[in-house]
């Protein structure tokens, strides 16, 4: 604990990534901020890099999300508190905590917000999607409710993968998936792997993972042994093929396609995954009228 | 009755609406088929026209299915039972039904068909799709099974339009349209207008409906005078201010939109209409890995 | 609006109906209260009597609610806004609104709150249930969010029962009542009927509504005609027998069943309604190991 | 499979244990049945004992299910194929299987059955229930479509098992547990100790089972080392005191109760679990009219 109470004397500045308008990824040097009366000082001990921090940097936005000025990136932290704001009681200095850095405005006349759909809420502050700052830096405030305990037998680096461990937890329980569903993964990038240990851990079975990279898919079968796996590649192959290797895999059609590439010819054969998308009253509803 | 105990003596021909591989519409007279041990032989006497009928006749095909040889047209029809099987208990001479087009292999070992999906059972056979013939025709014989009474008040042309309310009715179910919901319906042709229908009898509130032509609108207004309308048309207009034009409509997200016309800027523009499709963890699983 | 600016001088004292501990049912004559700075003081102008308020009145409880002290009754209210606390920006002088009498914490940390379960919040502040005071007053101070806008086309009366609507529309929710779903209806009181008027407008089909009442019966034929009753009654009549009763006026089994009375006879009988409720699987469940 | 051959010759009787009115629990030799053109005779070598089983034997009905009789009992059986019917295509003799012993008419007119509900078809001939005989017998026939192939890795005595292991499967399906949903199993005989195991590989957490032996408790921790378990036993404790026991277990209120012992006291209690319960809108609901 005495750590906690001098590391601002044997860490005195801080220190945050920023990127701009003009690609730039540098460090500087933001003021150590005071937390207001319900926030807490954190020392940020662990961030992950989200694909989203790189589009930030390297392709300035992200549809509407421009970056304008200096913005700081990250978003995927853990830390521990080393101040608390005066009416803070959830946490004290010394506590281990991973950060939620989508913060809405919690107000009952927010239809997300009061609804449970919280992550919707257009007046939502999200770190480092401009103009707001981003957590890959030393010294962060928050406001303590939106700062969740981090129990001893979670590493700082654990912590910070809570975030995109979120995203594959609230795609699963959308997509309503269910023990014994036949799924197909699209894509073995992180979201694709921590949606296969969510969904081995939801009883998904069999389960098959795709990617262009073999050794994505060598890293998926070591996390879950069990997972089957395609490998997406020639050029030439079209979406039904590729789907109907993706069902052969599998075994059985899929009761469920998670796609986590956003890539359209991953999305056009997730779509020929499942019989049940290719009869009647489907092409009825869609195609003619 | 006497009607129809006469009905072959005073009509003796079949006739058939067919198409074929050179696009021909004609009429031919196939023989009057004799019903099988649990068949009853109807005399059509309502069909409607499907925009698949009309897609098999001008483009050979849709999808995997192709017109090979003459093929019979129509899969929206009701009529008169004339004549039954051996086995027929369900039905008998002078019986008023709607024909099932779909008929699904019902066997406890289909996937489908055991678990209540059998409109997806991959031995179904569909009136009207290659290599089976329509209804668009004088005689006609089905299965008992298939085939449901129509009560007295409902006319031969309404009891034809059943099979389209079933798919507007399949589609709402499945999409889990409530009480309340804020409903945008795209295309205004007749899966848009019996979805509005449907809808309307769900109590989805508000509804707005779209289409490129106004006269259809305006008979959207005649079938449920409280919908919405957005007329879709200027060339120029992009999908995100198309669907920006949708929510003003509705005067408020949409819960959910029923896409009736297949027009891929239709699909896209009714991506922007619910914020909850905007939201981070969304384009996160779908835009990066 | 000249009302609203001299309705404290026409009408310069509060009064409300208390109960107490010894059953009184008495008016009172509590100070004005002045709002705060969120809150806005409502004139109001029409109270709904829940069958909860005769329960505190004379049984001095629910459950583990204890009317301890003299307490102020009603919660179905509405009326019009005339004064507001300095915060106030989304209700002015003169504004006819409907009162939510349940006021959640809405804090972010909340399970029920942050998950849109806000009814459950353990710190819920619900006029009427002791020791909080109700609305069946002349003056009351709400918090400006929880006060809804009442359009023109609504009465004071008609938006006092917005509070039993709503507890109508939950069920309704939360059961998954759809579109020609077979309903039956347990009960043709307050909730029976608003109720009946809810499942009305979300195509139920057919409904069926039971009472021990026949004049109930009658009103509620009044509101749904389409609507059929079973009276309920035969002192000796058993749950079966009587559950029989209502899939026969129904025509097929129910696929839901809405109990709106709390009698225990009616609960058991309602399990009769559904022959899905009789099968293997759930006899073996519940009544072996 | 010369075994397979000749087992009629070494075990040329048949056998059957059966019940009647008298409460008689004994052998009885039925001749061995020939299998009809889609049936399989079967030699079956493994048969859990249910409790409906020692229902029949001891009370002597279940229900409106009577033995009136001689009733062969048994229904949670496997076995081999030793003969098949004329028209059999799905196995063959030495095939080994599990046997679904519910047997519905699979008709498409049947609601329950085209609707995927069949285990409810109101026709279906269900093995040990009188009028019909069961397979705790050496030698059965059955329909080739309810024989499910069973996979060498799986013993006979698993095979039996399938069918309770069903009915725990079912329930969790229907009862939709989801991945991290805080769950109550209430009863820790066979049918809870499969469940938990079901509920366990579905993701719930954390998992709380009780029971009024503490041998079964500890057969449950044996099974899923992380459930948490509930001792119910003080005579005079009420079903709120245990609810609150439950919970405390927990360490959350319970998203789901698992009801599996048919016990009144248990329901009670489990209605305490959770806190959705016993909130206004559905006391309002239940109680008051």
């Amino acid at each position: 604990m005495s750590n906690i109470n001098t590391i601002l004397e044997r860490k005195p500045k801080n220190i945050a990534v920023n990127t701009n308008p003009q690609h730039d990824l540098h460090l500087v040097q933001p003021e150590i901020p005071e937390p207001g009366p319900n926030e807490c000082l954190v020392h940020v001990r662990a961030t992950g890099i989200c694909g989203s921090d790189v589009h930030f940097w390297k392709h300035g936005r992200i549809g509407d999300m421009v970056v304008c000025g200096e913005n700081g990136l990250g978003h995927e932290s853990s830390g521990v508190v080393i101040k608390t704001g005066a009416n803070v009681t959830r946490h004290k200095a010394g506590d281990r905590v991973a950060i939620e850095c989508g913060i809405p405005c919690s107000k009952p006349t927010c239809y997300f917000c009061r609804t449970g759909r919280y992550n919707a809420c257009p007046e939502v502050v999200f770190c480092s999607t401009p103009p707001y700052h981003g957590t890959l830096r030393r010294y962060h405030t928050h406001p303590e409710d939106w700062l969740h305990p981090l129990p001893d037998k979670l590493s700082y680096e654990e912590g910070s993968l809570l975030e995109p461990l979120s995203v594959a937890l609230a795609g699963i329980d959308r997509a309503n998936l269910r023990l014994g569903d036949p799924l197909v993964i699209c894509g073995a990038g992180p979201i694709g792997l921590v949606t296969l240990l969510a969904a081995h851990a939801a009883g998904a079975a069999p389960i098959v993972i795709t990617d262009i990279d073999q050794n994505r898919l060598t890293r998926a079968k070591e996390l879950v042994p069990r997972v089957r796996t395609v490998l997406v590649g020639g050029a030439g192959e079209d979406a039904k093929t590729l789907g109907a290797r993706m069902v052969d895999a599998l075994g059985v059609e899929a009761k469920l396609v998670l796609e986590c590439t956003g890539v359209e010819s991953s999305i056009q054969a997730a779509i020929y995954v499942s019989q049940l998308m290719n009869v009647y009253d489907f092409w009825d509803m869609l195609t003619l009228s």
